[in-house]
């Protein structure tokens, strides 16, 4: 019979142990800050309804939907974000459960866009949100739940920016260009790629707005300083704008509060010029760059809306929340060194040395499992160096190497894999005490090789 | 504008927290249990080329299968099990990896089939395998994990089933019948549901067997007493046979050899008449039930497969492995009061009791976070009757109360929600200590309330 070409579809990944292991242990952490902040877990459907799912992002995200007509002549979709999918369960399921809800959902969605460099047509969002308060308490938490992220994740060098929607929308109103806030906010976007004076210009051109206005709105966002001397100058600038205050207001206490809190304040940088899309976000909005890497762009992103479910029910949610780009951090942790080498989740490896032994290689490593040290025992009792050869290749950090003479005198050889160190420990089963701190000792010999 | 009527699929499912938290525990301690033996994640794509999907499976399973012509006119399909991407998997990337390979994966899978109580269109399977090996080690320690895993997930009560189908085939052989094979096995998968005699007819009837090779057959299935008994009955029964006899010979060592690794004795059950499935399966076959719950069938299930990328590679692949039954494990659970009701994964609520205070129960909050300890600050300083009223809703165990009066004398009532105690213990931010112990006091009150 001929075969089927093993092959994969562009823009979808296999995932092998070395690049799962690290994917699982970042997806655990994040659960893990999620949940001691009280965000509960929630999960959805992969199909929507087509309905439910269309005309809710952009033409472009329609326009990418893995959408099909199912069994029952259905027309559903596949999620291409977990925004939506809240939005519906919080007009549907969640009515009954109350709020402030406050949720975390780590799941795959799909997008059939061009293939590039870092975009894939199936990946990972883990987002966080409360829903159903308009209080800043909700702001400042979602601060500390993207500083306590990232400090989870491993990292030190990273900036969280943080400005308020109202402030720029309150500088529109003052300069009377609220109608033309779209193409205005557009043009502001580009202000980091393109440069000021080109910034001003298209604003000019697109908008429809006189020089002098464009420049106060890059006055605005070129504010530089730290925060308490930018909050200083935003009244002036905004012609001390009602709206604007409310949005300063907010920004001092989110600021204050979240370093209370234990946010570290040079890690925190109120940056006035980011304006996250033009409709959804209404207060508060955040990005979070890694300073070693700053040109894969926000690794965290977020910030606070009016009404999440308007298109389903009548309740007024208003909600905040962020998002944790999975993908990027993992390709940003990758190049900056911080991914072990490591195929195989268990520490130590128990080669299959004695083939008349299998039982007390199989009882040893009940024991080791049982003292909470994963274990590999070998399932071939094949010559000793092809064992260890495997060992070596799948990236065990230590193996406990026994024959029948070491078995019967009570002995263990514990072997460093990663430094080829060989200590022999006693070793009864009764008291493994010896063998338990000498695998301890060789653990942090290879530290960093066992990951949790 | 009108609203679009929120509503899921048929026979798809939201789950809210009070379902999501149990769920992600099991998977969590599923992954756990296969870490510890060595077994690697891996992830393969949701959607493969159609043609790497069907015809693998039956006829069944294609016809159920959600399928679809994607954006670049591909033909692709959703994957209904996780067996046939680790074929395929097996035949591409990790032909790198070498063998023995042994993988887990958690992960969703899809079938348009009628959904039915306890049957959904998506549902989770929890897969793990040893590939690359015929060694027997591989047998036992999936038994061995099988208990491990049923053992960790909180079930004491249960048996696992196993056989060895080459014992059947040995009998089939003996009695001249390897070519009626598929009927009489597919016959005898029925002498559970229609008793004895009827499978009998239906030998006779549908394999065209004799009555009494159709009872040698029932003999054989129906062969009860410990697994010593029936070992040493099988010899005889199946005509010393030595296909037979490779069976039994593994049968022999696969349970002495789990028991030694700590299976309890009276768990596992060795059970000559299963067969699970005609093709698929060569070699060591696995059953679970749950003692009290026997009608809701296997709750982990699999065997010893001969061959399995051998429509993708021509390189041999044997292998052995279970699946876990996640949906029905959790239904079960349910079923025998086994959940916690609890909506939070955070076991503290700490009442934004006094405005004036906020910084000081964010401080608090973080304090008991870096303590390891979970707890949720409400968003909006309502009345203190309000927020418990909240809290009780969310299942937390403890609220921390503290007003302006309290704060300033260096007190705080720890309130055990769940029996309604409250105790005010002396707190100052150098020592939290006597905090923490009132909170760990608490908890053991409120212990089955604490998820992990």
């Amino acid at each position: 019979m001929s075969k089927i070409q093993p092959r994969t579809l562009k823009g979808f990944r296999d995932f092998l142990p070395e690049t799962m292991i690290p994917r699982e242990q970042c997806m655990w952490t994040a659960r893990e800050v999620f949940r001691r902040y009280g965000f509960a877990p929630i999960d959805t459907p992969t199909l929507e309804y087509l309905e439910i799912l269309t005309g809710k992002g952009s033409e472009e995200t329609d326009r990418q939907m893995y959408q099909f007509t199912d069994h029952g002549g259905r027309k559903v979709g596949m999620r291409f974000d977990l925004t939506i999918p809240l939005a519906r369960f919080a007009a549907q399921p969640a009515q009954a459960l109350g709020t402030p809800f406050k949720r975390y959902h780590i799941a795959p969605v799909w997008r059939g866009e061009s293939p590039q460099a870092g975009r894939y047509r199936e990946f990972v969002q883990c987002d966080f949100d409360t829903i159903g308060t308009e209080s800043v308490v909700a702001d400042i938490e979602t601060v500390v739940v993207i500083h306590d992220l990232m400090r989870s994740l491993g990292f030190s060098k990273f900036h969280i920016h943080l400005n308020n929607r109202q402030v720029l929308t309150g500088l529109l109103e003052h300069l009377g260009l609220v109608e033309r806030a779209v193409p205005v906010l557009r043009s502001l976007d580009k202000l980091a790629k393109i440069g000021p004076e080109a910034t001003i210009a298209e604003m000019q051109s697109t908008a429809g707005v006189s020089e002098d206005e464009a420049r106060s709105v890059l006055r605005l966002a070129e504010l530089e300083g730290d925060y308490q001397q930018i909050l200083a100058a935003l009244p002036e600038i905004t012609g001390n704008n009602p709206t604007a205050g409310g949005g300063i207001e907010r920004l001092q206490t989110t600021i204050t509060s979240a370093l209370a809190a234990g946010v570290e304040p040079s890690r925190l940088r109120l940056d006035v010029g980011i304006a996250r899309g033009l409709d959804y976000y209404t207060g508060v909005v955040f990005e979070t760059f890694l300073d070693e890497l700053p040109g894969i762009g926000s690794v965290c992103s977020g910030g606070r809306y009016d009404d999440l479910a308007g298109l389903y029910t009548k309740q007024h949610l208003p909600g905040v929340g962020a998002s944790l780009g999975l993908d990027r951090l993992l390709a940003a942790m990758g190049e900056l060194g911080m991914l072990p080498s490591v195929r195989t989740p268990a520490a130590v490896f128990i080669p299959y040395f004695d083939a008349a032994r299998l039982t007390d290689y199989l009882r040893l490593a009940t024991l080791l499992r049982t003292a909470g040290i994963g274990c590999e025992v070998y399932p071939e009792a094949k010559k000793l160096g092809q064992q260890l050869k495997y060992a070596d290749q799948r990236g065990f950090a230590i193996a406990l190497i026994a024959g029948a003479r070491e078995l019967d005198e009570g002995k263990i050889q514990v072997k460093d894999l990663h430094h080829k160190i060989a200590t022999e420990v006693d070793f009864s089963w009764d008291q493994p005490e010896p063998l338990f701190n000498a695998i301890a000792t060789a653990s942090q010999l290879s530290a960093g090789s066992l990951l949790a």
